[in-house]
């Protein structure tokens, strides 16, 4: 889990704004794909270098550049050269372990987030960085590979459907952002299973099993928890930017993306205290079910050990022991042996033991 | 409990601002009922379309719309487009999984709470969730279903029991979301009377049944704690609003409200804090139990272990065992074994565990 | 202790400023009792109606008009309607499960908080709400119950001693303020002592009767915080109060105040962790004596069940057990015996169990 | 610990600003000493009463008044007089269980804070209260009893060692508090070494009263927490106080106390973070050492119990055993407990617990 | 690990602003090396006293002064008469227990913090306090002793390469703290892998040494953490300074270094909470397996006690035990005790402790 940091140190001691790709290569080839849109034209294409995409920073249209992986260092280079990127902001989208930011660079805004996505096979959550560029016409968004959230949201470009077409870059940023909140409610509802099904195994069936379950949980929403928390200021500070880039028109959408990121944030937090009484009630059914073992214990060895004693007294082999000789003294000790069982029975009873 | 993120996922992807009801299905049919009233009238009728509750936009009589169910998407959307309500602020009022909060737009003014009710059958609380949009003249409120808390303010109209029928909609406003924060209350009380049962349970018969009684009120207090925490802000704004629709004459009221608002989350917090004491005393007894098993086996297993030991000797077969023959050794015997039960119960009296 | 919210129920429905006393009625009639004074005169009377105490409304000398008991509603309505008091103030002194508040009214001030009394015989502390209006040159004070903390003022006041015949109704209000924060030290005492008790309880012989009272003795603070904590806002907010009634000369005695009150609070948070930490040393003091028990146990058992077997072995009844016949055998079997035994005792003092 | 209330209650009800001495009597008699120093002069002497230094409030020199002993109240009520300090600040001077608090009252600022001094005999910190009026060229320093840990101080002062011959009034108040304040790292220094013996103790050899020491320490520092925590709004308050007491010239000097004063408080929270991780350690090893005891027993007794069964089946005294009979039954028997206790270790080294 | 307060006894009762170096001793002798470079030019020597490099206080060029060792007071005095630097601070430079911090004094800043190297061989990190002083057109650092972080930088510095040459001395300030500040997540990074190993122990092979290795690690981060916590107002503070010594060229990379600092806080604590979460789990782990013993202990010690005390019974020698002599009684015998066994073992299996 700390993967994060392994890279980080092969960086260590380079000139900053040294453009190093620092995460794991998850892409075979970088993709460019370029969508230039308004209200009648629509064009989609994949393009081969970045400057084949020049010429829509002339246009009135707005574009999308989206780029998939980030270990060809040459390609964010040349891109933040046409764009007029700041080379720390370059450094920033290819450092995958960010913590997400918001930056007003004048010219452009850049936003870093986490992507969620849940992986039914590891059963456990994915993160990837995502970087977004907002310029005047333009949004160019980062990835570290192919295979993102943002389906159906080219498919209302596609299609025309809703409001998008008629809107500018800010409102196509926004509709990013808000396809990866929206897909954090999607791991968060996974996470809610996970959690119903421990709650249910913890009151009919508690196994180290499920303990060990709880854990991996808790320690899975403590890592991406890192990844959420610091969404609040990034979306709070888009709605607060005094940048032309973003237009009064987009504020009650930002204010809308804000109202998802507290919610995210707020179930993130009551998972974490519902897990933590889950805990706090496992532990205590341990101590229960050993307390109960104890007693079964007590009970068996406090009745029938003195009874062994006194069954070993009368198994001794002196010469003068008058009591042997009696003959009604073997169901005289039944009777003893009985009567002292019962007493303790008794005994435990009291206690509420039985 | 944490069907609330269900139903989210199916909404992913879709356009910002698309009505889709985002929640369980509550109630059969959509039904909406006008109240119009002004000092000297009265009128309140079920109306089958919106478009019949139209006229009173212009009168200067107070309307009160409530509709009671979401699941009719177009009805939303005929009453968004008559009172000029923005798509976003419609979705909100679907989305049943909304995070209580307070928008001023201008127009009017939307704010979302959650309703509480408690069900005594299942023995707990159960949340609502309603929208109220507040006008010039007029107060709209969504509910999931029918039935709700706000009996007593109808009465209160149609008998014009105190000042509701001189004053504007704003009152209106606040006497409903003064019901909602009323029932808040009752909630806690009953709560408050499942944690005194739980306390008197513990201090007499703890068993493992307590344990999951209060693991179930800590977690229904923590799940429904995300309804309430952010009251304070929703009714704080509403203080702070400038708007001309929040008029001077009900800041009293609403920092009323607000107070009480307060005092709520401080009951909140200080039954949390109550069943986390209690958690932990369950915790100790059960360990003092434990403890208690413990030294009874220990005691009884130390006495006649030994006991059995010596019996165990003299039940030996072999030749040579002199004292098998002296006739004063039995009962010498006796005398050694008595002597050392007395020996190990006065150990164990100075350890005190007896 | 949640009979707090027992009553509120009673009240939901009504309309807002409608005037029920919500509490437990702790008095048998209701008390009036007024006092005016001034530099050279002091006149101390009980009153039968509050029409009586009006002229004094007009008087240059400071008035302090008693209310004890709020079960009589028409009282506190008459009192009202004579000094113009707000219906919702009305409510708030009526409702004796109030926060701490404090609320400028222009015309008056209005300070709810709690008067706590150590209950001897209870051996726990007692809240009563006290509400205090400060007016133009009076001060209204309502009481639960009689009895209350005040009679060292109206000695004060009755024997001219010290500064308070010669200032006006402000310095009165600071002062029966002062008077309810004065006796929260004692309690504190009280609670020191306890805490005093139990720690020595502790450390000679922790018993679950010591658990227990320490429980009590937290839930006790946990709930009176919650008429501690939000003082240090009430009477914080009365020093910086914008208003003509809270005159220059009396900030010094206010800031005195605000520092008594973070000095209460301050002492209940160091009581909760010296709480915390005396619950964690019970526990594991617990864990220690459980450690001990089985100690004795495990070498008591240790010891005895191998002994046993071996001389079970030669109480067997085989027709050919040779060493049966050998003389030497039996004492031989008392040195294996005993050197097994010396051997497991050696054991135990090396892994220093004994 | 708690008997810093225990004499709070005696003072309630009196009149606010009536002096009452409020703590233990620690010094028999009140000494009074006064410096006089400028760069050229210096003047020490000890005075009977107060009378005799008022000459100096007319002179240019710095004058250092330190009163010794609180519990005669007319000498505090002289010098308030004389230099004109307001009553509740007498007050506030006597009473002994006061918050750390810094006051501005334009003609003089009062400061009052903790003196800590680690009593090595009784090996724990003792605390005693320290109040410093700082006027135009005066200090008064007013201390519970004689002996204090200005030493160096004054050696300086008489030495004319370093700047502050040459400084005004306000710098000495300053080196007073930072001699305070230096101390606290003694106090720390001595808390370290503790820790660091228990930590010691902890990894050799844990003993219960091992965990009760570290209860004590643990107690020690939340009491003590008290007088520090409002040290950092103190020193604070002085650094940007808006008085030409303070000169431009301290400023510096205030910082680097500040700065000292937050790292008290740093050291403070790390010792309580230390502390508490010791403790946690300190139980987990209880119930690993509980764990090995149990694996004993359960060892043991699993081995024994069983061969013991099989010979006591061939104690019984049947007249129809054909077993006994066989001549080779009894190595038999031999063969077969050695196999089931061979098997039972192998089962037990399989599980780990060997 | 307190050694941090150990020294710094020593210096109490000095007058501020002496120098005494507080710290370890951890250098032979104090070396000072100067660089001094432009774009075009570079000069790199170690000098013996500090007069030497005083010429390039006047030269255009900017110059490096570092000065490795902290024991020759002498050193820091002359460099600090001579770069005008006020004797609080250069206080503050020689006691290496410094929080770190950050001054503006005009005509230069101070910047104190930590450097943390990893000691593999120790495996821990090791801390070191690094000053730095701000100068108009020079930077001088003070180490405690040989060999830090810096390698890189210098050789970047030597090579040219990257911005640095063409920059002032604010940006080699800048490169400086990203150094340190890089040099931190190397740390994080080893952290992180002791967790992986740790938790890797702890879900195969849970050992007390793990246990011990956790505690080990929190202690260290702890202790770590108040080297780094304090950061985040010092880089936040150089960044809103208002000196012409911090141009507005380098606040892109002031910003940077920002973010990094606030990466490194979330993950100190997202570690601390996954230690946490591991101790949790270590301790539910421990008692998971206590109960498995005692399941063990219980089945044996219920089974078989029983069953002795049945052979014992007829390992009676009483002369009239009737059922002694019936030919069938011993199989019956055998019957019954197999019946119990199995009787025993269902229960358990109903138990589900088998």
């Amino acid at each position: 889990m700390p993967t994060l940091f392994k890279k980080t140190s092969s960086k260590t001691g380079l000139s900053p704004g040294t453009l190093v790709h620092v995460g794991e290569r998850k892409s075979e080839s970088v993709t460019i794909t370029v969508m230039t849109y308004d209200w009648e034209t629509f064009v989609e294409r994949k393009v081969r270098s970045v400057e084949e995409c020049l010429p829509c920073k002339e246009s009135p249209t707005v574009t999308w550049i989206n780029v998939d992986g980030l270990h060809d260092v040459s390609v964010i280079e040349t891109i933040g050269k046409h764009f007029g990127i700041h080379p720390l902001i370059q450094e920033d989208i290819l450092h995958t372990g960010q913590r997400p930011k918001m930056e007003d660079a004048d010219s452009y805004i850049l936003v870093i987030l986490k992507m969620l996505r849940y992986d039914d096979n590891a059963d456990k959550a994915q993160t990837e960085q995502i970087s977004i560029i907002l310029g005047d016409n333009f949004v160019i968004s980062f990835q570290e590979a192919e295979g993102d959230v943002f389906e159906p949201l080219r498919g209302r470009i596609r299609g025309g459907k809703g409001r998008i077409r008629g809107m500018g870059a800010n409102y196509l940023a926004y509709a990013i952002l808000d396809s990866v909140v929206d897909h954090y409610f999607v791991v968060l509802e996974k996470w809610g299973e996970r959690i119903e099904t421990l709650e249910e195994a913890l009151t009919t069936n508690p196994k180290p099993e499920t303990l060990q379950a709880m854990h991996n949980l808790k320690q899975e929403i403590i890592f991406l928890r890192k990844s959420v928390w610091p969404l609040r200021e990034v979306i709070g500070g888009l709605e607060r930017v005094a940048s032309p880039l973003v237009s009064d028109g987009i504020a009650p959408y930002l204010r809308d993306l804000y109202d998802h990121t507290i919610q995210v944030i707020d179930s993130v937090e009551t998972y974490q205290d519902i897990l933590s009484g889950m805990t706090d009630l496992y532990l205590s059914s341990v101590s229960n079910r050993m307390n109960e073992v104890m007693k079964v214990l007590t009970i068996f060895a406090s009745i029938f050990i003195p009874l062994t004693f006194i069954a070993g007294i009368y198994g001794m082999n002196f010469d003068f022991m008058p009591e042997l000789k009696i003959w009604w003294a073997y169901p005289a000790l039944w009777g003893v042996m009985i009567a002292v069982a019962a007493g303790l029975l008794l005994f435990f009873k009291r206690k509420k033991w039985l």
